[in-house]
Parts: C-alpha cells; structure tokens; sequence
C-alpha cells in the first residue's frame, strides 16, 4: 500500500482498544461518584469524531448528554454543566486552544474530565482527571476517536444496564485493527482509482446519515477542505433533499457513505436520486467489507470507522497525484488569530 | 422597496406573534400533563428554523430537549420518544412527507405533537394534537418560525420558573413587526449593493455563531443553494477555524452573520481572519438595525429574525439581477425521490 506502515497503524488502533478497561474504570467511577450527565467538548474534527458515540447515547441511552464546541461554550456556559458533569475533550496535539480553555472552565463549573489526546505532556492530558492518551496522527486519529468514543459510550451504558453486550462487542473490536488493515488493502485499488477520478474536481457534495454523516462532515472538512484545498459540501443526506439537491447537475459530483446503521435508508434516498442527474455519484458502502468474525451489532456500530479507514487510502493517493501534501496548510498553526 | 408587500408583511408576522397566548396555554397543559421533554422535529429549512429556541433551551433550561430530523427519527427512534414527550414539527407547507410521516410515527409512540405550519386544512394541522396556523410564504415564513419557537420556549421556562420576563420580552416582540419593516427600509440599498457584488459570485462561506448559525445555515442551503443554485459552504463559526479557513483566498466570498448573544466573539474572530487574506469579506451585524423601544435582553434573541428580515431584501434583489425566480427548482416538488 502507498505510503502505509502497516505495524504503526496496528499500533495505534490496538493502542486505542487497549484503552478499553481504562475507560470503562472511569465511567465506571464518575457514575459511582454521583455523575449525572455528560458532555462531549471537541473541537473541530476532534469534536466531528465524538458525534456517533454521542448519537448512540442520546438515542439509545437515557442518560442526558450534550454535545458542545468549546469555544461556544466558554462563550455561552450551560446551565447543565456543574459538578454531576463528566466532560469529554478530544484532541490528538493535546495543545488545541479553544480545547484548553475549556478545560479550564469545565474544571472551574466541578465537572470532570476525561481527556482523549495524542501525547501526555501537553496540557489537556495533564489537567485532565482522568486522561487517557493514545499516539496517532492525522492519518490514524479518526479510528482512534471513534474506537475510543464508541468504547466510553458503550461502558458508560453497560454500566447502567442499558446493554448487556458491551463485553461481546469489545471482543469483536479487538479484531479490528488486524482486519482495517485488510480493508485498506482490499480498497487499495478503488482507492488509487477513485483519487484519479477526484484530483481535478473542484467541488464536491459528500453525505451521509446516522454514524455516516460524522464522517462524511469529517472528509468533507477535515481532509478535503483542510487537507487539499477543495471546495466541498458536508450536508447530512436527510438535509440533502431540502435544499443542497437543486446544486446537483450533469457535472457535480455527490459522494455518498452508507453504513450499517439506522441512517442506511436515508443515503440510499440520495443514491435514488443522485445518478438520475449526475453521471459522478461515488457510493461507498461498509457493507462491501469483509469482517470475519465480527458480528451484524458490532458492525452496525462501526460504520464510521469502516469508511474513515478506507478514505485514508483516497487521502494517500489524492495527495500525490495531485502534488498536494496533506500536511500543508494556508494558515492552520501558520499564522495567528 | 423592491417587490414588498408592506401589509402582508405586517399581517405575517403579527400572526405569529398573535400565536403567543395560545402556544403558552399549549405549553402550560403539556406541562401540566406531565411532560418530561421535548423534540423539535422539522425537515430541512424548517428545522434548522427552530435551532435558536432549541439551544436557548438546551443551554438555558434544565428541561430536557431534543433535534431530531423526521426521517432519521422516524429510522432509528429515540428511548426518549414516549407518552411524556413533546413533539415540536414545523412545516410551512404543512405537508413535507418526512414530517407527516414523522408526526404518524410520534403519536403512535404516545406524544403529544404540537404542529407549526401555514395551511390549516394540511395533515400536519390536521394531526396534531395543538395546532399553530399562520399563513406565511418563503420570503415571511424564517421571521414567523423563529419568534412561534421563541414564545414557545420562553413559554416553557416561564411555566417551570426558569425566567420571569416572558411577558416584558413579548411586549417587546409585540413592537416588532412595524420594526422589522423599518429594518428592511433601512437595509434596502444596502441590500441592493450586496446583491450586485455577489450576483456573478459562484462560492460563499458563510458563517455565524450562537443563535445567528442557525441563519447562516438556512441562507446558504434554503436561499443561495435551493432558489440561487449558487454553492454554498454553511460553516459554524467555531468549526470554521479547523478546516474551512485552509479555502479563504484572495477571491473567496466570505460572510459573516454577527449577533447579539453569546456567539458575537466567535464570528468576530472570523472577522479578525478574513481580511487578511481576502477582500470578499462581507460582515453583517444586526446591532446595527436599530429598534427603538426593545430592550437589550429581547434583541439578545432575536438576532436570527433581524437577519433574516435584512436577507429577504438581497434575496429580492439577488432574483431580479441574475434573472432567476427564487421559486425556481430544479427538482424539489417538481420530479418525484
């Protein structure tokens, strides 16, 4: 695979995973000690990457959860957000600014919180009441995120009694960095492909629904706007049809990610309709990889992962055909503001 | 002032002031009934129309509430979705399938679904168990919206003791009606600039915070997306600093929506950004619209409805420059999906 490190890869996500019973011990812990709701604090792509652990819960769960950019609640203070809080701040540097402060603020509300970061000595670890750090790098994160976002939202419920499979479902993600790393190559191919198809599109629109639409908004701004400077359009696939749609012609291409969830029919909507007036819909279905081993509820929560792990193959070849190192930025940690 | 309607204007949005005693009688019974929270489920426009009411409550309030899109509700269901809920569905047309289907699905799971909509003689009116009829059109429905789910959730706090100044705030909205016009009057040249400057424009960011993302949200998708098809890139002013800024060039459109609540800081910073790197930066800042006789703590929220008041006028310029009807589509209502 291009530029790939297969043994850094299963580093990382199994690193990820073996952060398992660590978090389930601090869920575990908040709870005992009173914890009456929680909050998901990431900015950006960081905070993009919390949303299906964060939809999970407040679908499925009935313990209250909030989602917030740190910046807007600094900014703005919730009446919810007080010493029965328990916090989640993502953030791979460990050093994001709007991040800290919230930190800082959180912290100063009694709230606790649990840091996901890339690096220990960076000051969201290190404030942190419990911090949980797992190496990885733009390349990596997103599985790690989702892996560790999804872990915490499933012992969070296992330990109130609202499953029972938490146990089955960590087993099956334990396989999992083994078999993304099958996925990848058994993508490769579709992936050089796709990058050739995309390199000169200077627009893209990119859905998704249920745990696809995180990372349909995470490609959409996080790689593609960020990474290599296209123009691009993160519009969930229920939003599609009420607005975005009339931008559909000959020309345009909509990409679609489909998952295993509950958001499945609503991309499929979008797939009826797109190619009926363009000729560059690109569906990608996590259906089309093969997980031995691991069982239809695992899968249905993993989707986002599925793609994100996928994509970083598109992401490897687009940024060599088309000259454009993902690293580079304009402005991002260039210039100051 | 081009292609108004003085007395429609005034007729709408007083009708949707009107609607106050009886949203908080609904309210106050719901209440009363043993409501434990509340869903605000619209489709689209609509729904991205109730944002400001349900983060003023999920920041402010301490009932619990939810977004939920119909058809992703309707998909995956919600554990919180019972006999103690409150469904919120707003639909201009009182038709949109999602939500007819969406208010089907909330009652069969026992909730009590209050209905926002144009048309009386509509499913959605029909359905309902508390239904709010005021007749608006696209360019009257975003004011009428915003100030019904405003009254309904300042409605709520009231009737659970979390604010006493209902009644100051809607004397306050009662005034402005005739303001709004005013606003509109003053902005009309300024609006007709602005349509000329963008009429040939193919791209804009647009950005707010707060209460002012939820109308940056539904310009670019329900007014320069679906009755301009001109691509637009809706982008949170928090979210805007971890990718979309990498786009800003020299000949990018940029434009800012700045309020007067808690989410001033953060579009200012993108104000701060902007310029330095392109000259197609367009501020908009609704503490320039004077109101006499509102207090500071009315206009606090009502920054979403100024601004949309002001963006009517481009859109009635924006029609008649580039020769496109606002009520054009393409598909939407006109091909079936």
């Amino acid at each position: 695979m291009l530029n790939f490190d297969t043994d850094r890869f299963l580093r990382i996500q199994s690193g990820a995973i073996d952060l398992a019973d660590g978090l389930r011990d601090a869920v575990a812990r908040c709870l005992r000690e009173g914890a009456q709701n929680l909050f998901f604090v990431g900015s950006g792509g960081a905070g993009i990457l919390m949303l299906p652990a964060a939809r999970l819960l407040q679908t499925r769960s009935t313990f209250p959860v909030h989602v917030e950019a740190p910046a807007e609640l600094v900014a703005g203070g919730s009446v919810h957000l007080g010493p029965h809080s328990v916090v989640v701040i993502p953030s791979l540097s460990g050093t994001t600014a709007e991040s800290v402060e919230a930190l800082g603020y959180c912290k100063s509300r009694g709230a606790t919180v649990i840091t996901l970061t890339g690096h220990a000595d960076t000051p969201l670890a290190e404030g942190a009441d419990h911090s949980f750090v797992n190496f990885a790098e733009d390349d990596t994160s997103c599985e790690s995120f989702y892996l560790q976002s999804l872990i915490l939202a499933l012992a969070l419920m296992q330990e109130r009694g609202e499953i029972t499979d938490y146990d089955e479902v960590v087993a099956d993600l334990k396989l999992l960095p083994k078999l993304l790393v099958d996925v990848k190559q058994g993508f490769e191919e579709q992936a050089e492909r796709f990058a050739a198809q995309i390199q000169d599109e200077p627009y893209h629109i990119i859905t998704g629904a249920g745990s696809t639409w995180a990372e349909a908004f995470y490609y959409g701004m996080c790689i593609l706007e960020e990474m290599q400077w296209i123009r691009t359009r993160p519009v969930h696939a229920a939003d599609f049809f009420h607005g975005t749609l009339e931008l559909v012609e000959k020309d345009v291409s909509v990409i679609t990610f489909k998952g295993e969830d509950d958001g499945r029919a609503l991309v499929e909507r979008v797939e009826a309709f797109a190619p009926r007036y363009t000729d560059k819909l690109s569906v990608f279905d996590t259906a089309a990889f093969e997980l031995p081993g691991v069982g239809a509820r695992t899968r249905s929560l993993i989707s986002p992962v599925l793609l994100a792990t996928a994509f970083e193959r598109v992401s490897a070849h687009l940024e060599v055909k088309r000259d454009h190192p993902l690293t580079t930025r304009r402005y991002y940690k260039r210039v100051s503001y």
